[in-house]
């Protein structure tokens, strides 16, 4: 039997309470040993739930019972958890968590004092949910220079995006309705502002190629300016609009973003739609790879912090280096980043043609939903070269929108 | 530096050779140390090739070589296999392979001897070529009971039911292209047939559930009855028809077969085209995952390989249990199993009155392409039920085809 414990029960911290109660026979046969719950802190009391007699509000009681050998962070935010976890890696207690920002913020130190006590800090659930991306990362695609990785990586933003696409409603109206039926937070800025997601690829551009990437270098664009009449371009042009992190491997450096794109229907991420996630990656022998499933939600998630305490009991002994160290990866500025773009444009035929003789090499597509404007596909261009273009044009132009589109090489 | 040798020298081995080669600073780092191919064996001669340094036409030279600590079998074929893997296992070395006909056939006396002497017998690249979907069943979805595993696991006949689909082609016509294109092999019996799929949804049940799935009580069924009018029909239900494997864990017990079915285009398989692979797996806590790729090809198959190679380095003194027991796994008599159908019956008005008196509420669907006939998709009736319809209705009407369908429930 081994012991552990679970910091908060709060959405996912309750999950892996069921989970490891309800599917005690299957998880006691991976593990190869029982997995008892022996401590959960909060500060709350839950009178009316089992958790109450293995509740504690001290986190010394767990901290110091050296019977317990795995601790699951499921607190949220950054500053407690990471004086938690850093507590519980230093007495030797392996630690598992679902918090991807604390993972974005203190990933490498976290893992350097794990190596260094010979125990192992794990954090699939922090990125994708209940998707094995990470293990996959770390111990599949292992043999790959990795040249790519592109994500839907929040939930809500996707769900939103696909009521959008799918019903044809307003970004304020679906958002509403999310935020009702508990899909979106009260505050939903950190999904809707693609904060979230720019943890989530800084923490699969680490793993991918070794280094930390510092999240707040990564361009990031959310959602809240995608209108109907964007939704109608897509349409036109067999597209789907998608929020994705993207991270790219090329020979001038790597690149990396977040914002919302046009992917074309053939594009393996463009059927991802609802609530779900996928994170695609390319490595230079295995080629495509595509990983689908719930990227959020109690059990789902739970269920990726519940595989990482069946690894650590199988790795008690044995500390599984990560390839990420603590060494700053270079991010290229984005002005070099090679962009197409969809610009939309007030006007008609005299607009068209000074647009055209901007964006050379650009193509025109009109919706019948805005008769008033035009949108120009541009040729493939520096992010900065694309940016002073539109300052150009807005000199004597009204410049409605611009959605990057996918650029396959 | 850890010494490894290749058995085999063909498709896959000269890929693993290649993978090795090239990636060999990534897989330094992921390894922790140098990988170096100290032997290749094969019957043939490479004079032109840098594999003729370390080439040896005798296995003993690697059994017996006890620098050699990870052996990698991709000959192909059983019995031969069988004796060097077991041999190289009793002599404590790991062993890879990417030999689904050995795996299916041998695995769990395999994976016994390797516990014995705590060594690692890894087969990744059996199922899915590229795709980590073995790992990700062993390691990652460790917390879940899988309810169900739906594949398309075999390249071959997923090229040619795309192309049937995608471009109106016969099914011989594909094939032919196929074999010239080198993506069928000459005598395509294996994939066609469906026997390809059978043992990896054996090897994928095994690990599902726990015990050995007997890959002759899969019923299987390939795709050489599959016409155009069929494509037709799956069109006219907003399906496609793909080869998949299928196994169900239900109160009844585990399901098992392989056949050509109609996916309606919301399901994520049906947007898996070409040679592509892709595996779904549900698990009654991280609810629907799926993991897509090159499911075949040299390259591909030599990551997934390479990748187990890396693993078995890094647990060069652990044995990683795999929950494959030799018990034997019950699969339901087909009897039993439900199903829907689409059923395709020549005749006009007075057949169809008869058939849908047969198939209880039963819908007609025509298409376009096939005038003189009609088809019924039934209720869900179990395959017994199905099958005796079918034989009922034979005796005064021709029945043409019957294809299944999805059954979610």
């Amino acid at each position: 039997m081994v012991n552990i414990a679970i910091l908060g029960f709060g959405t996912v911290g309750s999950g892996v309470y069921e989970v490891v109660t309800k599917n005690k026979e299957v998880i006691t046969r991976k593990a190869g040993m029982e997995i008892n719950i022996k401590y959960v802190l909060d500060l709350r009391e839950f009178p009316d739930h089992d958790v109450n007699k293995v509740l504690t509000h001290n986190v010394e009681d767990i901290l110091n019972d050296e019977s317990v050998q795995v601790v699951v962070e499921v607190m949220g935010g950054v500053d407690v958890p990471y004086k938690f976890v850093k507590a519980a890696l230093e007495k030797e207690k392996h630690v598992v968590t679902s918090n991807k920002a604390l993972v974005a913020a203190k990933g490498p130190e976290l893992l350097h004092i794990a190596k260094q006590k010979n125990v192992n800090f794990l954090f699939e659930a922090s990125v994708g949910g209940g998707i094995p991306i990470l293990r996959s990362m770390n111990r599949s695609l292992t043999a790959d220079v990795i040249l790519e990785v592109m994500g839907i990586l929040n939930g809500t933003t996707n769900y939103i995006l696909t009521e959008m696409t799918e019903n044809g409603l307003a970004f304020d109206d679906v958002l509403k309705t999310a935020q009702e039926l508990g899909y979106a937070e009260k505050d939903p800025t950190a999904d809707v502002e693609g904060y979230d997601a720019c943890r989530k690829i800084a923490i699969l551009s680490s793993l991918a190629y070794g280094k930390t990437a510092n999240f707040e270098e990564i361009l990031t664009e959310g959602i809240t300016k995608i209108t109907k009449i964007d939704i109608s371009y897509a349409k036109k042009c067999k597209s789907v609009i998608k929020l994705v992190g993207v991270s790219k491997n090329t020979p001038e450096g790597i690149s990396a973003f977040v914002a919302p794109m046009l992917l074309p229907k053939e594009h393996p991420l463009s059927n991802v739609n609802g609530s779900f996630n996928a994170i695609f990656v390319k490595g230079n022998m295995v080629g495509d790879v595509m990983f689908y499933g719930r990227g959020a939600g109690s059990l789902p998630t739970a269920s990726a912090v519940v595989s990482d305490v069946v690894a650590a009991v199988r790795h008690k002994h044995l500390h599984v280096d990560v390839d990420w160290t603590t060494e700053k990866m270079e991010i290229l500025s984005n002005d070099h980043v090679k962009v197409k773009a969809l610009v939309r444009i007030a006007g008609g035929e005299e607009q068209k043609q000074k647009a055209l003789s901007v964006f050379e090499g650009g193509e025109i597509v009109t919706v019948e939903e805005a008769k008033d404007e035009f949108a120009v596909i541009t040729a493939i261009e520096t992010e900065k070269t694309l940016a002073e273009k539109i300052v150009q044009l807005s000199k004597d132009m009204e410049v409605r929108n611009r959605i990057r589109m996918e650029v396959s090489e």
